[in-house]
C-alpha cells in the first residue's frame, strides 16, 4: 500500500468515526437506544463504504469533505444491516469483529430499535447536508439511489435470498443474486453517491457503475475465501463458519481454486472499468487492490 | 359522522390502498419480501395517519392527490413499527387487528425483513414523487420531518422507553414521554406533512402543531381507555392485556374518569388550535372527533 494511499485512508477514516460519534451524541433521545448505536457504529471495521465514497470524489477532482454526511449515512445503513443480521430471528451471531454483537450487548429489543433508528438517521442526514455546493436535486437523486440499493430491490432483497437458502445447495446464479444484492448494491451505492456529488458526466457513471458491479463480487469471493484460509484472530470471527453452517459459498461451489480464479477475473474487470475513464492512478485502483488481496 | 366526511375517508381509503399495493407489486424483489409487506400493508386499520394529510391539503384548499405518495410513505413507517414490535423480541405478539402478525405467517427473519425494506421504501418514495407541483425543497423538508419524528428522537425513543418501562410503575410525566414520541411524533409528522405540501404559512404551521401535540396524546387516552372498556371484537385483540402486562396507561394512573375527563381536555384544546385558524369545518374536526368517540 503506498504511503499516500495509507494517510488517506487513516485521515479519512478519523474524519468519519468523529462526525459518527458526533451525529448519536448530539441526538435527543434515550441513552441506552444512543449508546446501542453508537456501539456498533464505533465497533470498527474497514470503512469500505465510506472509503468508496471519498475516492470516487477525489478522482473527479472534488474536495473529498463534501462526502463526509453521505459517508456517514451510508456506513449507518451498513451497520444497521449487521445488528439486524446477528438477531437471534436472523443469522443468531454472538461476535462480530471479534466484539459481542449488539443484542448482546444491550439485548433484542434495544438491538431492533437501533437498527431502526440508524437506518432512518442515515435519511435525515442525507435530506439536512446543509452544504451549498450541493443541490437540493442532487440530494435527492442521491437519497433514491441509497433507498433502491438498500431496500427490497438491493441488499434487503438479498438478504431474504439468503436466509431462505441456509441449509440448502444453490447455484451459482443464485449466489450471484445474493451477493450482488446483499454486498454489491451498498458498494454500488457509495461508488454513485460519489459520482452523483461530484458531478460525474454520463460516461464516467457507466464505467463506475461497472466497476462498482465487479468489486462488489471480488468483494464477496475474497470474504468467502478468507472464511476457508484467513486468520481467525485478524478476522475476528471463526473461520469455517460457512461450512459448519451448511452455507453455499463460491469455494463450495467452484472450489478454492476456482474462487481464486474468479477473483482474479473480477479484479481485471473492475480494473478495465478504471482504465477506460483514465482513474489507473486514483485511490480506486488502490482500494480495489485491498479488496482482493486483504486478510481481514 | 356527516355523509360527505364519511365520502371522503372511503374515497381517500380505496385510493390510498390501492396505491400501497401498487407500491409493493412493481418492486422487482423476492416474492416472500413483497407478500410479507403486503400482508400487513393490507391488513387494515384505521389509517388515521394518510387521513390526516389528506385532510390538511383539504383544510388548506388544495388537490388532496398532491399527498398520495406521502400518505403512502408515512403509513408504510407506522406499519413497520407495528411489524418490529410486535417480534418475539418485542412485545411478542401474535394477533395484530385480529389477524396472526407478520413473523406468525412468515417467520421471525421475514418480517424483520419486512418492515426494513418498508421503512427504506418509505423514503425513496418521498424522494421519487413525481409531481411537478412539489419542488425538490419540498420534498426534502418532508423527509427531514418524517425521519425526525420517526426516529430516535420521535417513535423510536418512545419505543424504547416504553420497552424499558415494562412492569413497572411510571410517573405520568413518563407516560406522557413515551405516547408524544410513540404515537404522537408520526401523527404530528403527518399533519405537518400535509401542511408543507399544500403550502401552509407560519401562523397555519404553528397552530397546526398545536393540534397535532394534542390530537396525538386524545389519541393514546382513547386507545388506553378502550383497553379498559373495549369491545375484543371490534379491536381486533384481548381487552385488558395492559393491565396483564402490568403496563403504565392513563386508566391506571389516572383512574378511568381521571383519563376520560384529560380527554375532553385535550379534545378541547386540539378544536382550539383548529378555530384559531378557522379550520373548524373541515374534516380536521371530523377526525378530532372521530379519536375522541372511536370504539376500535
Amino acid at each position: 500500500m503506498s504511503s499516500s494511499f495509507s494517510k488517506f485512508i487513516q485521515e479519512h477514516k478519523e474524519l468519519l468515526e468523529k462526525e459518527l460519534k458526533r451525529y448519536i451524541e448530539c441526538l435527543s433521545a434515550p441513552d441506552v437506544l444512543k449508546e446501542a448505536m453508537d456501539y456498533s457504529l464505533q465497533a470498527g471495521g474497514k470503512r469500505i463504504r465510506p472509503l468508496l465514497v471519498f475516492s470516487v470524489i477525489e478522482a473527479l477532482g472534488r474536495d473529498t469533505t463534501i462526502g463526509l454526511p453521505a459517508a456517514c449515512s451510508i456506513e449507518m445503513i451498513h451497520t444497521y444491516s449487521l445488528i439486524h443480521d446477528d438477531l437471534p430471528g436472523m443469522d443468531n451471531d454472538h461476535l462480530r469483529r471479534g466484539k459481542p454483537t449488539n443484542h448482546i450487548v444491550f439485548g433484542e429489543a434495544n438491538a431492533i430499535l437501533a437498527g431502526d433508528a440508524l437506518l432512518t438517521l442515515s435519511f435525515r442526514i442525507l435530506a439536512e447536508m446543509e452544504r451549498l455546493d450541493i443541490s437540493p436535486e442532487q440530494k435527492l437523486a442521491i437519497i433514491s439511489e441509497i433507498a433502491q440499493c438498500a431496500g427490497a430491490e438491493g441488499m434487503i432483497g438479498g438478504q431474504t435470498v439468503d436466509m431462505a437458502s441456509e441449509g440448502k445447495t444453490i447455484s451459482l446464479k443464485d449466489l450471484e443474486y445474493i451477493h450482488e444484492h446483499k454486498t454489491g448494491k451498498l458498494l454500488s451505492a457509495s461508488i454513485l453517491t460519489g459520482a452523483i456529488l461530484a458531478g460525474a458526466n454520463e460516461v464516467q457513471l457507466e464505467a463506475l457503475g461497472k466497476f462498482s458491479k465487479h468489486l462488489g463480487l471480488a468483494f464477496q469471493i475474497r470474504d468467502d475465501i478468507l472464511d476457508v484460509e484467513g486468520n481467525e484472530v485478524l478476522i475476528g470471527k471463526p473461520v469455517g463458519s460457512d461450512v459448519d453452517n451448511n452455507k453455499s459459498t463460491y469455494p463450495s461451489i467452484l472450489t478454492l481454486a476456482g474462487a481464486k480464479a474468479k477473483l482474479t477475473e473480477e479484479i481485471d474487470h473492475a480494473i478495465n472499468a478504471l482504465k477506460s475513464i483514465h482513474f489507473e492512478n486514483s485511490y480506486l485502483m488502490d482500494i480495489t487492490k485491498l479488496v482482493a488481496e486483504r486478510n481481514k
